[in-house]
């Protein structure tokens, strides 16, 4: 019998603990070409706050009642497929739980990089691939110019604020309170605004390109939209390219955004664009080769929040939603 | 002794008739290289009310109390200029005035494509190119797409859904008023959303999209910003590309955009982009041969408001924001 977490009620607004239920799953026997794991690392995703939602979008929503679904790390401990054996080191999309019995085609053995395998949840997974294709393809951002990010102390911002400072770029990045601040500017960022600090962002962005001399943003990419998002648009510079991965700001409220500086788009010829990680896929082994590169060289530093167990899950994800972590936000089993 | 309209105070949100000062200007003996030119045509633009605000931007803000500036084709009434007679057909920037002296290289022949003169502040001017490079480049519009294009009966509008029809595209326009709407159909859309109707833009939208079974746009054509740019994002298929070429709504007011479906940019991988016609000066040889074929051809119906003598421009251009204008707004000298 393995334990998994399921969705008992879909919440409206921010979810509660009372929306989460653990429930027992029995194992049955391997089928051919199946493995079972043990889960050793789950990720904590703020993209799961939609799936939890009954719409349709780019992922399929939970379904009540069972098992739900995530990133996880675990170790092959039965197999009767091709391939895969017990001790192999897996990722896969079955996490939330504890055990996962899955055919072998669900299932990717890590590759041999040499790294902690929670990597492959960061800075390797899903978080580090949204970073990185984020910033160098959706955005276009190159050496020279001035990349400002949102949410740069969480699991994509701070890969994004170490990845554009490898690539020669200047970073300026925000985030919530004195601690995260201090993260981001030991990750490199050249300027960091306290978005909690009472100062509108609009005008911290303002001070902070003011300061480093370089007239404005060339970059933007959006973790959170709303006032960051005005604030980018009302520095942004001549073609600045927004890349746009995350809107946490409206995720549980599904309030309005209200912008002050959209016009500039047409004066600067502002180009703005949403991006999902999945898009670059069939571009993982170029990604592997220069992010394990980096991450071996010690140029990149990996951030995590590690939550103790299963039980702990809901805490992990409510988390993400008040400012809970730094860097990728783990649950280790 | 000529008569030109120049900006007497600066306007705070709608500009007022007392905003304007007709003043007069004493003409030169003409220096070598200079040409005299009579106004004929006197181009009005939703682009002019940036410039009669201090601040700068893609054109520089009027002067007070100088004369004003914008489109205009005039007769050459005498030449001190190689290449330029008495009798050329001429466009230049020297509108707002009933007579122009200006160097011979701020003048340019008007092109012989056996169409109106004044069509070169239109379709062939200004106003063309916008719909022509806005539409196909920068939303890289292409035949089967669904195209939605607000201020579908302006000057820019009513030309984009004419090329988009000519190039094979489903085309939705929005209009203000029963008048307008019938236009917009006349000009070959396939469906019109009246949006002074009282029902939202975001359910006319909806419904237009589902009664034509097209699933959603491909593209969107922005002349005003707002309520349609929100609506825009609710109906938006896969990748779909926004070309934002003007937000009226905002011109005059300065307000906030209220933005509900902002996130459906990450999900549906929506692309916008701002931008400017003068960006594609140098592409004007393929407009003109692409556009000036159609035009002869009777493909494209050209859309006029004219008002009566130079007396009329400030009345012209205020109609500009009450929606006072079928198609391009011009006046005749």
């Amino acid at each position: 019998m393995s334990r998994a977490w399921s969705l008992k009620t879909r919440p409206q607004g921010m979810p509660k603990h009372t929306d989460f239920e653990m429930i027992d799953v029995s194992q049955s026997e391997l089928a051919d070409g199946e493995v079972r794991i043990a889960n050793r690392w789950l990720s904590v995703d703020p993209y799961m706050r939609g799936r939890m939602n009954d719409v349709k979008s780019y992922t399929p929503p939970f379904e009540l009642g069972k098992p739900m679904q995530g990133g996880a790390i675990g170790e092959v401990v039965e197999s009767r497929a091709e391939g895969l054996k017990a001790g192999d080191l897996v990722q896969h999309m079955a996490g939330w739980r504890d055990e996962a019995t899955l055919p072998a085609n669900q299932v990717q053995k890590l590759p041999d990089l040499a790294v902690d395998p929670q990597a492959f949840l960061g800075q390797l997974g899903m978080p580090g691939m949204t970073a990185y294709f984020g910033l160098l393809e959706v955005a276009a951002a190159k050496s020279g110019d001035t990349v400002f990010v949102s949410a740069a102390a969480g699991a994509v911002g701070s890969t994004v604020v170490q990845v554009a400072k490898a690539k020669g770029m200047t970073v300026i990045g925000s985030a919530g309170g004195a601690d995260k601040c201090a993260c981001v500017k030991s990750l490199g960022a050249d300027a960091v605004i306290d978005y909690k600090s009472g100062t509108p962002v609009v005008k911290a962005l303002g001070e902070a390109v003011a300061a480093l001399g370089s007239g404005g943003i060339d970059v933007y990419f959006d973790n959170v939209g709303g006032e960051h998002l005005d604030a980018a648009l009302a520095h942004a510079k001549l073609h600045a390219r927004f890349a746009i991965c995350g809107m946490i700001d409206v995720y549980n409220s599904g309030a309005a955004t209200e912008l002050r500086y959209l016009a500039r788009l047409i004066g600067n010829r502002i180009q703005i664009r949403g991006f999902i990680v999945s898009d670059f896929m069939d571009r993982a082994a170029e990604f592997y080769t220069d992010m394990g590169a980096l991450l071996k060289a010690g140029t990149l530093q990996r951030q995590e929040t590690v939550h103790d167990g299963l039980d702990a899950m809901p805490d992990a994800f409510l988390g993400l939603f008040s400012g809970g972590n730094t860097g990728k936000m783990l649950v280790k089993l």
